[in-house]
């Protein structure tokens, strides 16, 4: 294995040695020791929280082995200095290392290079006193062979029970600039309060009222200031599955001409609402004691994590859903204003109510008024969302695989291109499955007319004939305000993601970029999932270096230290790289031409000539890949494939050297359909066979606790999957009456040729020399777009046709 | 959906009154209401403990339709009585089901019948006072939609948490026949001892000691004496996987032939160990407070249920595991003794010490003496083991998927035979991956030298060359010792366990038949899994009742209010029979003959002939199933299949009407093979094109809270999976060497027929009208025999061949 660790924050020997004092590891009677060793076996002493007797520790040390001859009780008690390798012999079994599989005790150095794990500084072959206390302090904050520190290692065998009521005991406590879990989880205080939001969604005449679920720390009773994580989440006070499958559109029926227009994009702005908002509810009196309080709220371990560590967490599902009022909207106005009615209320900047009737108000009395977003999809949409109102109060998001436009998720070049994995999902779907009021049978009979006239208001907005954008998707594209932003940013994508595609994290890192705000960006291997708990990275250390700098506004270099971007090797397992920017502006591009079956360098000349395929298939065929996608995608990029014909296929040469794709491709081409209905497809696809990275993270059947006898979270780890013949990059997709923009519709005359210029999502990818670049052109795509089986002949004009790669410089 | 529950003790009025008052939905301000509508709003009033206001219970009723038109609290403040139908809409609701999906409104009562819940007792369409009672007693015991009862569902919502502190409650607390989660989970203690087991493994001169982690509730050390769960573990300290899957054998090798011999039983029978045990080591003083305490122990939800209810549990890995003295032995006597060294501690009738070198002892004074075994696979062994034993104290094992007799699980009939999907591993990988005291570098340093060389014996005694049943064998066969079995027994098995076969609880149910304990089975369609978390099945309720009775001596009728054997059906899902028995000696066969191709009734003349095949593959295609078992699999049982001529396969007639296959089919034929070596394996199949139970549950994504704010478990079912056109139902191998039994070896002469008599593994199948029953005979397994891939061509004479079926009666 290999760890790789960004915060580990540099720490001056002075400063290191009272956060010791402040942990405990260095006291008064361990300062009169005097050689190394007697003050190593202090260390170990201490460090085993689960023995009451030292005898106990005693015999812990006798099942390490210090020396290939010597175990770690022996060698200790019998020398008085601590040789570096002996250190480092104990150090990486007690990091749950295993001799002979993982490191040779002959020379443990080998095996700390090998894994990355940082040594600590010495003068000679031996630790001095003063050495051998960096070095116990750099070990804690190294981590163990599953994935944590081993401070955090130690924290779940109870090292910080001690602590947990100990009123000498400061709190927060921050060790290596990081907040760490002196706080009892078992005495969390749970409370249920209704904020009051300046909206009426659901034509009521009042205010909308938002349930929100708070845990926080028994020590806010006692007077504690906390910062808070806030997750809105439309799914956690449960979906209408059923509902929502039922709704879901048919993609199996024809794209259809459009009437050409001449739209600009003033035309498709979003009109404000202007309608007046109902006055506040009367508040008769207020109260710091909530009246309800919740079972097991639907959590995210990464939040169970901060909750050891002294950060309230918060949950909101928003607008439309279970005991809140309003209606779902799928991305509007509405549902922003909904999320940061929750901030305000925690920044003390808006009412809450003990209950949905009650007059009595209760503030956010416990907030210290940082507040942090955090969650992934939908959740991390909505962090993206309220970070572009520049609400009071959100110091920082952390948007995980979030959507920054809602077109880009439903939407493409004027077609409706499904995410993957859920064809003929729509925004009108989403808002039926999270319209959770709908679960409450006496609260939907009360709601439900003006519940389906807005869903049906949202069905027709959204457009499904023409896909094109339009002022519904306009008021649901947050890039617009994303000059708002003051929140600093930690975005997090998979760049296999594509249910949320890359594009949109993407566009927001490309808004971002000259922002006076903080932003970091990390892109990993997976597709749609979180990033929390992985053994090769540390992903929980870096957003606990980040939110202890950003929420308790610890100096811990938080900013500096960690890389502008970090991005998962695609190739070499665990390995994860620095860099400065991603698509950046100044990236240079390669161009290839395209020829028949040919992917060619610029230099030679253009060839002129015509390609062509059809896309319509034998009905068989067709009914096969539309109930297996992943046949059909196999199909398409495989060389014995049914699909020829079906599909235009261009290969490089072999690579002679390594390459790394980094931005946003783009192909420029003239075509012509024998119909005045037409789309077009690409993939970029990486032909070699090789064994790559799955994109689900394999479990590794450990489970990690996030405290002390709380809650786990499960290890896991990307893999490399058995050889494969190819792996698709990125792709894209536009509608030929959309050749212009995304809005307006152009005329399109059969067999007329057109160009065409299409960026395809973006991607950082590594190609390896003896590889083959592969660009497949196609139309319908039968995991996303909708499938008509039409009888649809496309040429393709090679002698303008042009694949441009931006990429690292070399 | 359909709920199928076992566990609802029939109660008496007054007795349901009484218990109603006990868990304060009866009290002295309710006695006085007057009218049923009044008396179910108090006990809704109770329902919801998150809601410290009435006010907020009111708008819950509002939140739930009493008919079609009137929600909750408008019905009950405005009615007196209560309608049986608004009774179950509102409770339907408050068990989470749907309107509209899941029921209708105006007649919940059709709904109550389709999913079976129960529908309580009443003369008229109102409830009286006294109905209504008793109709929310057996609400309380209802299971909601997520397979928890109503009760269960309130307690993680914080029913019980006044329960908790509460010096007036009686505890244990028992409802409905079982025990309640009126136990603080955030105050168990954890405590560590080493138990001193009469034996010596690791030849030190000194007797081994055990180490247990030890979790109870605080109530103990107020006096309360508890019974305890015991789960032994031998993974549970760790393993070594990689060292493990080094050792795995090689089963790409040829079956060899064997010089015949004349073994009778007696030449196998096992040998005593009579090696002295050392003396105990000396006790100098006592204690009741232990010095050592764990982090996260590696836990059984079943268990954790439990914690919240007043159960002690306790987990022990035995010897040769991290902490503990020994070696690890692989299921013989050795191991059984270190098993149930720990029941004898916890019975009180063994030492315990504070350490591994202490001399001081603890006794399990908080111990009530009557103790449980849990576990699935090994774990569910050793408490079959332990059960073999009739060791005091041990009231009842529940044993899951577990060993009877490890000849079946590592061997069959002379044959080496893999439990499935782990060709290669044997007793000895098994013992090198659980010998976890190696993980410790140091203690395996001192210990090295004494496991290498009895490992080595292990690989020895365990002759993969023969496969024959010998000593090494016997001395790990558990069905031996059944008749002194003293413990009540539940078995849980899965009907399409391949890895413990099902004939292990075969013949464990078969041996225990007759004797004196109360003993169930619980057979389901899965594969080698556990059953907690079920929504169908009151899984966790049965063994609530069933550990209520054994353990804490309630008489609850248990013992006759659970069927003795609770079958799953294979066809409908969410389907649970109940039967007498299961293989009983009593069932009736059919016999079918062989012809080519063909299965037919025994009133065809037989047919003199001989049908062939070779085993032998060309090398490819051997070596892609050598990698790819599932394609063999497939390939062997397809119509069209290129496995033709390399197998015989026997089709029945259509089936005119179902049959339920019930016990041990059985062939009997003649066979021939062209070298002095062979084997034959046999598949029983159902042939029809249906959807079928998938064999691994579906999580249902539902966290099931196992008390308030405790462990969770996550819910599942089995589900239909898409049409296959086949399943297979049941398997036998046989080694044409081992024609009279598992230990002699016979002679096998090329060319000359010989007469087989092969039992296969016992089922329970329900084949369909429509369906066809097939057989297929073939040689070399790929899952599970070793892969030769020699050239023996293999002959039949079907004149004598006939399959014998049992079945229930019809």
């Amino acid at each position: 294995m290999r760890n790789q660790q960004f915060a580990i924050r540099p720490t001056a020997p002075a400063q290191a040695l009272d956060e010791l004092h402040m942990i405990h590891f260095l006291d008064d009677t361990n300062q009169t020791l005097t050689t190394p060793s007697q003050l190593l076996w202090d260390f170990y002493d201490r460090s085993w929280p689960e023995f009451t007797t030292d005898q106990r520790v005693s015999q812990q040390l006798h099942n390490l082995m210090a020396t290939p001859d010597r175990d770690g009780a022996d060698f200790l008690s019998q020398h008085d200095a601590v040789p570096v390798t002996v250190f480092y012999n104990l150090a990486l079994q007690r990091l749950g290392f295993t001799v002979g599989d993982d490191f040779d005790l002959a020379d443990p150095l080998v095996a700390m290079a090998k894994i990355q794990l940082p040594v600590s500084d010495h003068q000679a072959a031996n630790f001095t006193m003063a050495e051998l206390k960096q070095a116990w302090y750099l070990l804690l904050t190294t981590h163990t062979k599953n994935g944590q520190s081993f401070l955090d290692h130690l924290t779940t065998h109870g090292y910080f029970a001690p602590f947990l009521h100990d009123a000498a005991v400061t709190k927060p406590l921050i060790f290596n600039g990081k907040a760490q879990a002196v706080f009892d989880t078992t005495q969390l205080i749970r409370e249920v309060v209704y904020v009051e939001s300046p909206q009426d969604t659901d034509h009521d005449g009042k205010r909308d009222l938002l349930k929100a679920e708070i845990l926080r720390p028994a020590e806010t009773a006692a007077g504690l200031k906390v910062p808070v994580l806030y997750t809105a989440s439309p799914y956690n006070q449960g979906t209408n599955d059923e509902a929502g499958d039922q709704m879901m559109h048919d993609v199996n029926v024809p794209l259809t001409p459009q009437e050409p227009n001449h739209l600009t994009r003033e035309d498709v702005l979003a009109e404000p609402d202007t309608t007046p908002i109902p006055a506040p509810r009367p508040v008769t009196t207020s109260t710091t004691t909530a009246t309800e309080s919740f079972a097991r709220e639907s959590s995210y371990t990464l939040n169970d994590y901060f909750l050891a560590r002294g950060f309230a967490i918060v949950y909101a599902a928003g607008i439309g859903t279970l005991d809140s009022d309003g209606l779902r909207t799928t991305g509007d106005p509405e549902e922003t204003t909904s999320t940061i009615a929750i901030i305000e209320w925690l920044a003390g900047n808006r009412t809450a109510f003990t209950s949905r009737e009650a007059t009595q108000a209760i503030p956010a009395w416990w907030s210290n008024h940082a507040i942090a977003m955090t969650g992934r999809s939908y959740l991390g949409t909505l962090a993206t969302a309220a970070a572009t109102t520049g609400v009071a109060g959100l110091k920082t998001v952390i948007s995980e695989a979030a959507i920054s436009n809602w077109y880009d998720y439903y939407r493409d070049g004027g077609l409706v291109v499904a995410p993957g994995g859920f064809p003929g999902e729509d925004a009108d779907v989403l808002a039926e499955e999270t319209f959770s009021r709908q679960l409450q049978a006496g609260d939907y009979h009360r709601i439900q007319a003006k519940w389906q006239a807005d869903l049906a208001a949202i069905t027709s907005g959204q457009d499904r004939t023409t896909g094109s954008y339009n002022r519904f998707w306009d008021a649901r594209n947050y890039l617009k305000n994303a000059k708002n932003i003051k929140a600093d940013l930690l975005l997090v994508h998979g760049l296999n993601d594509w249910n949320v595609k890359p594009r949109n994290v993407n566009n927001l890192w490309n808004a971002v970029r000259d922002l006076p705000v903080t932003k970091k960006l990390i892109l990993h291997q997976g597709q749609h999932i979180y990033i929390n708990a992985f053994r090769s990275i540390d992903y929980t250390d870096i957003v606990n270096l980040w939110l202890t700098h950003e929420l308790l506004d610890v100096d811990n270099q938080a900013e500096t230290l960690l890389p502008n971007v970090i991005i998962q090797d695609n190739v070499q397992p665990e390995t994860w790289h620095s860099y400065e920017d991603w698509d950046a502006p100044t990236n240079p591009v390669t161009t290839l031409n395209l020829q028949p079956e040919e992917l060619v360098a610029t230099t030679n000349a253009p060839l002129k000539a015509a390609v062509s395929f059809n896309d319509q298939l034998p009905d068989a065929q067709y009914q096969a890949y539309t109930h297996d996608v992943t046949s059909w995608q196999r199909d398409l990029l495989n060389d014995d494939s049914p699909l020829k014909g079906h599909r235009l296929r261009f290969k490089s040469a072999v690579l002679t050297k390594d390459q790394v794709l980094d931005g946003k491709p783009t192909i420029t081409l003239e075509v012509a359909v024998n119909q005045p209905v037409g789309l077009l497809s690409f993939q970029l696809v990486d032909y070699g066979e090789a064994k790559r990275l799955g994109v689900s993270p394999t479990p590794l059947r450990v489970s990690l606790d996030e405290g002390f006898h709380w809650r786990e979270d499960s290890l896991r780890e990307f893999q490399t999957t058995a050889p494969t013949p190819w792996k698709m990059i990125t792709k894209g997709h536009r509608n030929l009456q959309n050749r212009t923009n995304a809005y307006q519709i152009d005329e399109l005359k059969p067999n007329q040729f057109y160009r065409l210029r299409v960026t395809l999502q973006p991607t950082h990818y590594r190609l390896l020399a003896g590889h083959q670049l592969g660009l497949v052109i196609y139309a319908t795509d039968f995991g996303m777009t909708v499938r008509g089986n039409q009888d649809l002949q496309y040429s393709i004009n090679l002698e303008h046709a042009a694949l441009e790669l931006p990429h690292l410089a070399e």
